[in-house]
């Protein structure tokens, strides 16, 4: 992967990193299961894997995501955005998508002022994150 | 709508701006339409308006979407994720999203290393942006 020819612009800056944003998508369901950032090593491990790599602005270094609860995301598609600064990986997803032990870290919904949980937990985070 | 209750942490700091981000996504087909970011003042304006308003960090001015193409965003739901940092909004896209005429952003597709064009142009920019 040449990432030159996609031009891609990686124009938010946070901290010292050149960042797109990246949306996670089930590609069957079509849910969104997260957003994250990537820099450009991470967007060019994603398609050189195909396994969703982000670039962790908390912990400041590159995240294969499942590399800890083994919930990899497999990348069926890429799409990119008319600015060239934000992706949408179309992906299978393994267990969960949300460190919480939700499908989709949007398990939430703002009613009368208020969070409600509506989405489903899929897994155990104690469990899956323990060792 | 009082913010505070939502909890929500306007952690991306880009220019002065303490921002989240927001994903549109279209309420009834699931399809992610666009990605950008909230201030605080954009996503109060959201919730009390159910009109999709931003921050647009290269103009450095809140933007109501649809200001000048009259392409509103009618916000039907509003989800909130597991950091509190991020928002989904299911919509109703008036026209297009996408400030080049396509109904989504993210209207091209890597292939082989290239980016193709692979969604639906619904309106034409020149015309809409002419004034």
């Amino acid at each position: 992967m040449d990432i030159g020819e996609s031009n891609l612009n990686f124009r938010h800056k946070i901290g010292d990193q050149d960042l797109i944003i990246a949306i996670a998508q089930d590609y069957k369901s079509n849910k969104v299961l997260m957003v994250a950032y990537m820099n450009r090593e991470a967007f060019q491990k994603t398609v050189e894997t195909k396994k969703a790599h982000y670039w962790s602005t908390s912990r400041q270094k590159l995240w294969l995501k499942g590399e800890s609860s083994g919930n990899f995301q497999n990348v069926k598609e890429i799409y990119v955005d008319c600015d060239e600064d934000a992706v949408l990986i179309k992906i299978s997803q393994k267990g969960g998508a949300c460190h919480e032990g939700y499908e989709s870290c949007f398990f939430r919904k703002l009613e009368n002022n208020k969070l409600e949980v509506v989405g489903k937990k899929v897994f155990n985070p104690d469990e899956v994150y323990k060792s």
